[in-house]
């Protein structure tokens, strides 16, 4: 059976982990972007290492690097009065140094990716959405300000006004992610920031269309009693107008997902949302074998 | 007093540690900078890192990096297939991110270098000895190679056959060194190996016409006993066609220098050697005392 996911971080991976877990599933995770950045000259792709850590078992306690890395490197930076905010780790950077040299030699994001994806003996394939520049920039009472900036340096406490996400308009889809998508038995939207998360990928049109015209495409909320089990989507979206709740994450996705998998305590929500169909579950997926027993449910087994 | 240090890494930091033990010295290290390299895509100055580590007081125990780190990083790049031969340590790289970051962003070499210095608490002022790319080339059986390979890679086992200095016909001195060495009272070649260490310095045609019109310059041997302290200095010279012993220590230096010190043991050597002073003493200077006492000889205090 073959499926694809489409991940921001935690949440995604975390979804990932759980087909991941499936001996008859060929996975296919499609990661964003938007949230990459050059830090110190390195780049940072956080929801790609996010994705390759949790499928390596090797992901760190608060959803970001490694288990168990020291922060030595990081600590040092201070001296020399770099802004060491965004918590790098020495084994992680370890990633992040192989991933600039090899792209500074003229390797595209998708050929480290797998190649690191290979280094920590995942079978899944991890692509990034996109191999062009895809930034998204979000609009505070400050200005527009990147993704790093409003998430780590202001730690998501401003009001999000508007989302850009720059680049989309010329990024062309990675190789394979079309035919991914096209040959997927499922598609699996995973319960990830909507505007901050998905709409990065959504907002490339070859993606956009490919998903469209998918005769199944599942998405797993990020709400659970109308709040977000981690991040600040629940916010987010409410600033950007959508609905409340789960309305509100089928609107996101309006036109895009043919279901839409809600928490079983929100099961009232379902009487809200018309045209497609509604299916309750425990979508809280922290354990792996929690992922594994939603993804099995999603494939209907 | 002033005083200028030509240095190349461990013997030259040694000495350069001594003046700055004397209370009236002002200190300038000139830096060999022949061994710089890319590592990773980080821009790698291992005799400027000594210098700064060791007048820190931070100095690693072997001759490289830094006290007290971890290796962390560098372990894990061995996942990613990258060579990690040449040992850095997590704290010693981010000296290393930092100065390749700031040098991506347009600074020169010798501002990132006052820059560390001043962030270590460095009293002296310590330049790298163009701004210009010089390379040390070294020819073996194999071929010609760079310094790092023949010296880390290759463990200084081959028979050096010749060298080269890329770079040293049109490098120009790093601002402030010409006037440096002009206002000295002593110019002291450091005990660093004199076709490796020193040579990509007096490569550089105004800094060999400074030291050979300055009244007082002197060389500390690297050699006591006929042999090095530390490295292939001995070997070195022997195969490039210098006298053994402080004979070929002379030659090597021949119009450039007024006084070779060399060690109290190997006293006789004075005999063989013509226009020029020699000075005996004990000029082993592993300990932080040793090369104060030293220096205060060199001074004539």
């Amino acid at each position: 059976m073959r499926i694809v996911v489409l991940s921001g971080g935690v949440g995604g991976a975390r979804m990932a982990r759980g087909f991941a877990g499936l001996a008859d599933a060929e996975l296919t995770v499609l990661v964003n972007v938007g949230d990459d950045a050059d830090n110190h000259g390195l780049r940072i792709s956080p929801d790609l290492d996010t994705v390759v850590y949790t499928l390596a078992g090797v992901e760190g306690p608060h959803g970001w690097g490694r288990a168990s890395d020291t922060f030595s490197l990081n600590e040092e930076l201070a001296r020399f009065g770099m802004d060491n905010t965004f918590q790098l780790g020495d084994r992680d950077l370890a990633l992040k140094l192989f991933r600039t040299h090899a792209m500074a030699n003229g390797s595209k994001l998708s050929e480290v990716t797998a190649l690191v994806a290979e280094s920590f003996g995942i079978g899944a394939e991890i692509l990034p959405v996109t191999d062009d520049r895809l930034r998204t920039m979000i609009e505070i009472a400050d200005g527009w300000v990147t993704f790093q900036d409003y998430f780590v340096a202001r730690r998501f406490e401003d009001e999000v006004l508007a989302v850009s996400y720059e680049g989309a308009d010329t990024a062309r889809p990675v190789p394979g992610a079309l035919a991914a998508i096209g040959q997927a038995d499922l598609v699996v939207i995973a319960p990830s920031n909507p505007p901050l998360s998905v709409w990065p990928m959504t907002a490339i049109h070859e993606i956009r269309e490919a998903l469209a015209h998918h005769p199944k495409v599942t998405a797993v909320s990020p709400l659970i009693g109308g709040a977000t089990v981690k991040g600040p989507a629940d916010r987010v979206m409410a600033s950007l107008g959508l609905p409340k709740g789960n309305v509100g994450v089928a609107e996101a996705y309006a036109g895009l997902i043919d279901r839409l998998v809600i928490d079983v305590t929100d099961g009232d929500d379902a009487s809200s949302i018309d045209d497609i169909e509604v299916m309750a579950t425990d979508i809280l997926i922290k354990e792996p074998d929690a992922a594994v027993r939603l993804a099995r449910e999603l494939i209907g087994q």
